[in-house]
């Protein structure tokens, strides 16, 4: 299939590899040229604006999305949309808050374009080799596309999980899920490390994965971190990112939800720039490690 | 090898039937005579007393324990140890609270018996195919005894982590972090309930265990549960426990460690007798599936 990618930052740029993998004919954008071309060169159709990419697809046009949430979405939504027609398709692959999904799916629907929302979790790993997406929107147009979302995802990971916004909603919940596991391993890491014993991190996080009910893929990216810097020298403790974990805690607020445990890891991480510990530290590591976040300044 | 295995509850049981399997001759002995006759049915030699047990082993004796932490773990010590010597070797498999553990192992020393103190994980499916274990104490008392590790153990799944005390102490923080994951999902999956979208839990437990960043032993135990109870109506949302969390705060309360997230779900499981809620829901839920934990009435 001839697929649009628009977007090729650390996420988009391995999505649109795995698609390319699976023998679909993706057409590239992304306002930085360098990185079209860098994709251009490993055999994706370039594209220099968003009117060459939607020239370049056929009918029925299916572009994907991957920006960072917010103002980019909407910007690019706006180019976009005039360029389709009806039956076309937009997919939001980013982290966009569900109730901008929701909005922007009914100005696409205005002119008979499909938009869904998909929740994409899995790291840079699963972007280039297999990702777990929960995903929103007109159930027919998700059966039209399965094919694709089976060829980006893991074997059994994706799913259409409700109408238009369940799937950033979805994704919403899964980070803010993700902070809290952060938080946990991190806590219980820097008990470790006021322990009076020398814990060997690296072989503790070996066991944890193995068999132990903790085990968790962050368990095993711990330990390869670990394995290659034992005391986390690289890192110093401040956690960057904490958009999605506000919508959560925001969303918790107003349906009087008790996430204390999220709420407290989305404190900490804030708090991070100023107070840091062995625990943010690894929380630093793990996001660098699954995500490629490197740390604020 | 012929061992000694004191405490047949769910945990106890599991691991003297693994270690039958790997070829060991189980010389097993419970306060119940129900329970070591159900065991010796299975093929281990049933002892109905402690001296009956430790009568029953060769020299270089070895003894597993693994009973509710506190004064039973004093109990059996106090019987068992007049009939060890030197070289003899008791291992102490359960939840005890790290300080105890050094504390029975100089004990254990005068006499010249070496005590080893085992952080065991891995709920009722690690201890009878394969557990995950922290072990803690004497390192040349471990080598010795390496091989009944491995068996008792998933591949990679033990380690010796340290001294006296270390290998509950990795436990205790190890339970620490299981508290706050199960907080962490249970706060997941209560969002999801609350929102306006009628999630199938089973299907987002599914793709959240296929690639993506939260996915964990947890979410498949979640999946499980789901599938079989969509709605958990078999679950009050009651949490019991509580004893190795209490530990693991107290400790980082002393060491001014700060633990919010573990604090966090330990509050809220309290609190889980008067204030329920399908998070609670979702954490009595999975303690059953991994543990076979029941909820307090």
């Amino acid at each position: 299939m001839k697929i649009g990618f628009i977007g090729l930052g650390r996420m988009g740029r391995n999505m649109a590899l795995n698609l390319m993998l699976k023998r679909h004919e993706v057409v590239v954008y992304n306002r930085s040229v360098e990185k079209v071309n860098r994709l251009a060169g490993r055999g994706a159709i370039p594209a220099y604006s968003i009117k060459e990419l939607a020239g370049q697809l056929p009918a029925k046009k299916v572009v994907f999305i991957m920006v960072t949430a917010g103002q980019a979405v909407d910007s690019i939504m706006d180019e976009l949309l005039p360029l389709l027609s009806v039956g076309d398709v937009v997919i939001d692959a980013g982290n966009s808050h569900f109730e901008d999904s929701i909005r922007r799916s009914k100005n696409c629907r205005k002119k008979g374009v499909n938009f869904l929302d998909m929740g994409t979790s899995g790291g840079l790993e699963g972007a280039r080799y297999g990702a777990s997406l929960t995903i929103g929107g007109d159930f027919r147009t998700f059966k039209s596309l399965e094919r694709t979302f089976r060829d980006l995802a893991v074997r059994n990971g994706y799913a259409h999980v409700g109408p238009s916004g369940a799937g950033h909603f979805a994704k919403m919940v899964h980070n803010g899920i993700e902070y809290a596991l952060l938080e946990a391993y991190g806590e219980g890491f820097e008990l470790l490390e006021k322990s009076k014993y020398k814990f060997d991190y690296a072989k503790i996080s070996r066991v944890w994965s193995r068999g132990s009910v903790i085990r968790s893929w962050l368990t095993e990216l711990a330990h390869d971190v670990f394995r290659r810097d034992p005391t986390l020298k690289e890192f110093k403790g401040v956690i960057g990112g904490g958009q999605t974990g506000q919508w959560t805690v925001r969303f918790a607020r107003k349906q009087k939800i008790d996430v204390g445990a999220i709420a407290h890891a989305l404190r900490k991480r804030k708090l991070s720039l100023k107070k840091r510990s062995f625990g943010t530290r690894v929380v630093a590591a793990l996001r660098n490690e699954f995500g490629g976040h490197t740390e604020p300044e």
